[in-house]
């Protein structure tokens, strides 16, 4: 067997929030990025991140960068997938530990936005720093596969919710319009949520009714790890 | 920010595959383990695996590993988590990337067996080196959890299969007895399958009917990033 190498391990976060798109129709996808203030890629955005300390568990570390670079706090970081090729950072290889959540607008709007932190839409990314524009695509695509099994409207909506709110979200992941007829038809025949019987607040005609998850319908949890992204 | 440590990087692998258990009724899955030679942890038995050397891609370096200490070479080795707990390896951190697979019982034939290197039933695991038997437990969990959306059938048994062969999958991810026909109802009428118009040669009476995925349900794929195991 080859004997094992040092090598620099880092942490990095996606975070994603929905967002109102003046270009568009629908709702975006939104992420922050960090503009970064030393070599390598010194003056390009990349994601929140930093060195993991030896002492320091690879969660706590990407809590911490993420908070210390944005002012974000999330409720829980999922680990999302480990970047380790061997030419993605130059001068010396760097294998990058990511996490990634999903927030709520009321969470996203605690971000400390500035010259140096700024959210983009994550389908109009500038050339990012190492691999992050890699990075950014696999949550992505991930974010598409997980909205068709899981509860990823809780995380970005909280516990109640409109069905056209749930369709923003939906149309956001997917980048692309749903029909609302056929939506309301599949989203009640799939049995995953249910009515509340309660109804927006303060909407004078026809306030629409609010929906939460059918606890009865098992979610995708991260198991014995922990709690779960969406 | 704290500035970042070096730390040392590992590969390990969990490769399940499907056995019949003398002890019972329905088929288990199973997992090589290889015997440490060396501290920490000497002479207990722990997943294939090694560090990871400073040029080397981590998926290629979990399949060298794996092939160095089992023989086996899966066709494709998929990432499952990276375990990085400060205290999980005694004398400096070790952070592990940690890949799995799925393997077809003639691929697991491959595998060299011997004194260093053995077959476990997954559910009757000795005491492990390091956090392994948390890994597989993980690893469990997480197969438990595809195996509703999922091909999974593909990767432990191959194109065609008949009925009862795929209950065997689900029973041994599962860990329980499922009823012949109700598995069958739930199954032909969730569309994932489909008749091949073909028997199993060789059976004298009434061979059973070979099925395949519907390939036009979407697979659970790695999507940007390779192939799936699933």
């Amino acid at each position: 067997m080859t004997a094992p190498a040092q090598a620099t391990l880092a942490v990095s976060t996606v975070i994603f929030a929905l967002r109102s798109d003046a270009e568009s129709d629908f709702k975006t996808l939104w992420l922050p990025l960090v503009r970064r203030t030393r070599e390598p890629f010194l003056g390009q955005w990349a994601l929140p991140g930093g060195g993991l300390p030896a002492g320091e568990e690879l969660a706590m570390a990407a809590a911490r960068t993420l908070r210390e670079t944005t002012g974000l706090t999330p409720k829980y970081l999922e680990q999302l997938y480990t970047f380790g090729d061997p030419g993605r950072s130059p001068g010396g290889r760097v294998v990058s530990v990511v996490y990634w959540a999903l927030v709520q607008s009321d969470e996203a709007a605690h971000a400390v936005v500035g010259d140096n932190v700024q959210w983009f839409p994550a389908d109009r990314l500038p050339d990012l720093a190492f691999d992050h524009n890699r990075i950014v695509e696999y949550a992505l695509w991930r974010l598409r596969t997980k909205v068709e099994y899981s509860r990823i409207a809780h995380a970005f909506l909280g516990e109640t919710f409109t069905l056209a709110q749930l369709r923003d979200v939906h149309e956001a992941v997917l980048q692309k319009a749903l029909d609302p007829a056929n939506f309301r038809r599949t989203v009640e025949s799939s049995g995953t949520v249910v009515d509340t019987g309660e109804r927006v607040a303060g909407a004078r005609h026809r306030p629409p009714r609010l929906y939460r998850y059918n606890d009865s319908v098992r979610a995708v949890a991260l198991g014995p790890l922990g709690p779960s992204i969406g």
